[in-house]
């Protein structure tokens, strides 16, 4: 007896039918922006984490040394594959490269409600506009992607944020301050104690003072008083490019899922403008549904030309996202579907068979006897699959040309000459008979 | 910079766009003959491989220990991830299992034409018949993915064989014969010179006279002969099995795609009855393209009640079948395409914006500019993303309220009362107000 790895899990037919259709309303909205589909390795070399990735992430790496003597690692994100793969084909992509895919990721974390060591994400990228509507057009395929499948603006929150607008106000304190470790600690502060926050605060080298009046200006509505505070062009700047961002944002028509927040940040280091995270609006999913935002300098890190860059990945299986569908009561309720179960009775395979053939040929789903049972456990099976139509092709109904059409669900019948069926009728039933 | 692994490979959207179409094809088929999508993990246990898949997966698995001191390993194949699967929920599943799923797959072996350390399958497997009809419906749907992927039956062949006649006729042998052994050295004759085939059935425990003679016996196209030369039952009923699966395969429409080969005999420990390799008619193609069997004894050895199994594999990334299609003039060139792209001209982005939005909701694939860029710069993004319908939104066609619809292959454009567009056309273009 073998059991699945902890974090890790089986999807049977019916959860994952529920799933793909998740998966198919996401990237069908993706496409419908002009995302392509690109596919990416599971492994790639453990250094790309270590060095672009920050601290959060590669403690939670699955890496080995493979049988080459190379370090490699379980992908735990797509971000920096796709900016290696811009940089490989720079000369030769037009601009802007927009990307999609949906996949697994793994990291060890300890598994909870929504989270487990192996979940799929569908990844969407634009490179190559540093504009605001790139931003948001970001921020609209995440929102229509909500919306199509079926929450609204009371189920879910955009939490939008700018790391601009965080490291110039630590930059303005007269302090010797650990940017990235700060910016963690917003990170976390929902997640953590108001003293382990400030703990954080005060060990990336602001005093306590500082913290405190940082954390008062981060939750300011006013974005002008920050402008205020710093005095620099870097804030008033990124103050400028957040609220063109939600301008645009109110153009594409989703400013409504949008609220301004400043103590997001989101925990990756290379972000570098306006990042965002989705929450659900009524809170029961207590954590951030998923994230995206703009890291401008990945790519020139990567040795490739300058390339702006911004994206967002929900999280489509082993993921809050679930949690937050089930929790708006707008989980798909999918249930397998079969067009024709073609059922034999006595040796009469080769027409049973020939039914069968042509009716797949329509594109229906057909199934039929492989397992050589009776006319009762035949029907038994043909309802455990929910078959609109049962084709019963009989000995002696074949002896007078014909074969019986019985709807599933109602249980009528009708007998019909077998030489003309299924004919190019496509996809009959038994009202085409009635 | 950094480059991607060896043996891994990155897809960009045009060739993704090809495999897409070739997964959706088999996918398609596999959904028609009543197979339903799973999911399934990444990682499993070591152990799972080691006691199960024989010596030649083992030796090129991607395993380690992992943060919780699991040895893990990165499946190579599906099957006892789906054996494992089926264990669990035996009692809640109806009979016959039909499960179907595409995902990658990472084997350490040294990369070559068609060959990568990470490839993708699509597992299709019927769990719970022992009837010769499961074996052909696993025949047919692959045949039938092939012709719906363009080929015919000059383009290939399905050389079938039966482990249990391979070894019925080794256990007819006065000898003391390790027939896992022996029957990974007829799976490697092709590939082997045949002094080392000889050396490996000899060292196997047949004598070199006796591995003449069953060469030979594998060399028949009288299956009577074998049940002759062994003179037992476990030679004739596979015999009749053989002969009852190629029947079925007869009514079920794909028996000419079928050749006997004994030769033919999977690298895999589990298989227990038919099995069988696809196989390019012109040779090209040098190595199998993918194969498939019956393994009735794997679910009963994972602690499982006694569950006859049959699957098959087609590889439909990274493998061998894209050079199939390739050499066969059948592989699908895809092209992006694009319904609109929308154009602005001057600051017309709330009109823009809005009448992409329209247009999306309509299921149109649909980009406008992200990247502030001049009319001539946008024009030709549309012609390089194959827009078929340019909607172009200029501030001064707008003071007389109209935009413009411009057919973007022959450059025709026209005039439009912008209230009125989209409205409900749908997918309007240029021809529509012609």
């Amino acid at each position: 007896m073998y059991d699945g790895i902890k974090g890790f899990r089986d999807f049977y037919p019916a959860e994952m039918a529920a799933h793909r259709e998740v998966i198919d309303t996401v990237e069908d909205t993706a496409q419908q922006y002009g995302f392509r589909e690109i596919a990416t390795p599971a492994l790639e070399e453990t250094r790309l984490y270590v060095e672009k990735s920050g601290e959060e992430i590669v403690e939670d790496l699955y890496s080995f040394e493979d049988q080459g003597g190379r370090d490699v690692a379980l992908t735990p994100e797509l971000t920096p594959t796709v900016a290696r793969m811009v940089v490989a084909k720079q000369q030769a992509l037009a601009k802007p490269i927009k990307w999609y895919s949906t996949r697994p990721f793994w990291r060890y974390e300890e598994p909870q409600q929504g989270r487990f060591r192996e979940f799929y994400q569908t990844n969407v990228d634009i490179f190559g506009s540093e504009e605001p509507e790139a931003d948001a057009e970001i921020l609209a395929f995440a929102a229509d992607a909500l919306t199509n499948l079926g929450l609204d603006a009371e189920d879910f929150d955009f939490r939008v944020s700018h790391r601009d607008i965080l490291g110039g106000l630590l930059e303005a304190f007269d302090a010797d301050i650990d940017t990235r470790a700060a910016i963690r600690a917003v990170d976390k502060s929902e997640k953590i104690e108001e003293a382990e926050y400030y703990d954080l605060l005060t060990d990336s080298g602001l005093s306590y003072e500082q913290a405190e009046q940082f954390d008062d200006l981060l939750a300011t509505d006013d974005l002008g008083e920050l402008t205020d505070f710093a005095g620099t062009d870097r804030v008033a700047d990124a103050v400028e490019n957040l609220q063109a961002v939600l301008d645009a944002a109110e153009d594409f028509g989703v400013r409504e899922y949008c609220t301004l927040s400043l103590e997001t940040a989101r925990g990756l280091d290379y972000y570098t403008g306006v990042v965002f995270e989705c929450f659900d609006s009524v809170g029961e999913v207590s954590r951030a549904v998923f994230g995206g935002g703009r890291y401008d300098d990945l790519i020139e890190s990567f040795g490739g030309q300058p390339t702006p860059a911004v994206g967002v990945a929900p999280g489509v299986m082993n993921s809050t996202l679930p949690l937050l569908l089930q929790r708006a009561g707008v989980w798909p309720e999918e249930e397998l579907s079969t067009d024709y179960y073609v059922l034999q009775v006595g040796d009469t395979r080769p027409v049973a068979a020939r039914i069968a053939r042509e009716l797949r040929q329509e594109g229906n789903v057909v199934e039929t006897d492989v397992s050589d049972r009776s006319f009762g456990a035949q029907l038994d099976y043909a309802d455990s699959i929910n078959a609109e139509t049962a084709i019963i092709v009989g000995e002696r109904d074949l002896e007078d040309d014909e074969i019986t059409v019985k709807d599933m669900a109602s249980g009528e019948q009708v007998q019909v000459p077998v030489d003309s069926f299924p004919g190019d009728r496509g996809r009959p039933t038994y009202d085409d008979f009635d």
